[in-house]
């Protein structure tokens, strides 16, 4: 089936005990459409501002995978910027900067040719603007929604709204602790699970994921390594590899997403091994299920 | 084989947003012992001061695979006692107020009948009390241990001393990354595992656990509730379980341990659903079982 991904693309900078990256490619919609592309083709829909070198993409343009016509270059704006600073435990990190700008206006537009997706990822952003993207598609057989604490805390009625308009929601566990507003994350998720048509995926970074679907909570543990180098888009990492193993297989019964959050997981663990999409760019399929088969083994009992 | 459980014999006080108990029965050898009966036969050794009253330790006493002979009642000495005081987040918990009292001094005598013992948990205690006691043994086939962030602090020389003696060891996220010195759990065992003959457990309480044997890194998640009442002696559980599991069984390979970990996993699972033995007392092993099966179902992909 077709993927399609709306979501945010910046101009990163990232502090981590490893090292420093200055002006580097990020985004969710960037680290979801190469970790999607290595399952299914993906349809890329993002702005940026007229300050964007236009090399700055190029890993996406030659991904042949990667349809990019959904990508807008706005004139009289500026790209969206974050810069974050990692702890020496890598699991901790500071927001040091971040500059909305055009993901604070109005979203792209979805290409005509676009809009009979049947998959579709509605990766971080405002809410308001996801739902206008949703607004653009003729029939999604599987939408999926990312959110952030910025948004629960201050747009909480656009969350509440959105979460009746998708058949999926990807959060982390401190996100929907605040969501549910109760501390037990299975509380938390079971309650969430409650408001959206479909499940609910809970991201813990290092300590895995939880599923809820169907009344049942399928817990996941990550990939253990001690290669992390840079977390960022760990976690649309994740929800592209498993957005993108789902569209390929066309299926969506409780055992395929555990599947997918699976490969989501393994994926994500590959990424985090250098800065931006470095460690991806140089990734193949085959390294992805050769770690997918290692886990699944590693995880057994 | 035979198992024996060396450790401590609590009187406890537990406030947790769910209510509150005084004066109960914990310590970590008492909630070993019982996770394990469900598994095998126990011998229990530990120590209490002429405070204890005598129907104090009745649960133990009642229950016929839990062999009490290894029990001291000390005169002029006092029972050890422990405060904790959980957050509305029970993964969080602050110690109000611990009396060491008898497990500051010598440690119980192990029954002559014991010495022959295969199977050799150290709960939590003095890492030289843990010596000790290891020295009183014939020959064991299988010694586990458990340390905790006090004598890895103050006691460091007698931890390191100890891990030499040991095929397994079973700690704490926070512990393990304090012991190796490094922020990176998945670092941190693999450094403490090159130390220990043969595999270690690092739990991470809510986050499941990880093992680390022959080089490999094993994850498992917990098994997901919301029905945590009251988290003392989670840990312990799990040992129990785990030990039992393994002593029963007779054979320690990797896999057995993975298996014996979800054992100990579920087994836990139960423990933390009432206060002290509370739970335990009114489970059996068929419902032990059921939750494993249930657990093996959720996680497997």
């Amino acid at each position: 089936m077709s993927l399609l991904v709306t979501g945010s693309i910046g101009i990163d900078t990232v502090d981590a005990p490893s090292g420093k990256v200055v002006d580097t490619l990020g985004g969710s919609s960037v680290y979801f459409s190469y970790a999607a592309s290595f399952f299914t083709p993906v349809r890329f829909v993002g702005v940026v501002g007229e300050d964007c070198p236009e090399a700055f993409l190029q890993p996406l343009h030659d991904n042949e995978r990667i349809d990019m016509t959904g990508l807008e270059v706005r004139e009289g704006s500026k790209t969206f910027r974050w810069h974050g600073r990692y702890h020496e435990d890598v699991n901790e990190r500071d927001t040091i900067a971040v500059e909305l700008n055009v993901l604070g206006e109005v979203g792209p537009a979805i290409p005509e040719a676009f809009r009979d997706s049947e998959v579709v990822f509605l990766a971080n952003t405002h809410p308001d603007l996801q739902m206008e993207m949703l607004g653009q598609l003729s029939g999604p057989k599987l939408v999926v929604a990312d959110t952030m604490d910025l948004w629960i805390t201050t747009q909480r009625d656009s969350v509440d709204r959105l979460l009746k308009h998708v058949d999926g929601l990807v959060l982390n566990d401190s996100e929907a602790r605040l969501l549910a507003g109760v501390p037990n994350v299975v509380a938390a998720g079971r309650q969430i699970a409650r408001d959206v048509r479909g499940f609910v995926v809970v991201k813990k970074g290092e300590h895995g994921s939880l599923l809820f679907v169907n009344g049942k909570v399928c817990p996941l543990p990550s990939y253990p390594t001690d290669a992390v180098v840079d977390p960022t888009g760990a976690g649309d990492t994740f929800a592209g590899a498993m957005m993108g193993y789902l569209a390929d297989l066309g299926r969506f019964e409780p055992a395929d997403l555990r599947r997918a959050i699976a490969y989501g997981t393994v994926t994500a663990s590959i990424e985090l091994e250098d800065f931006s999409l470095r460690r991806l760019l140089v990734s193949r399929r085959e390294d992805i299920d050769a770690r997918f088969a290692e886990f699944q083994q590693l995880v057994a009992f």
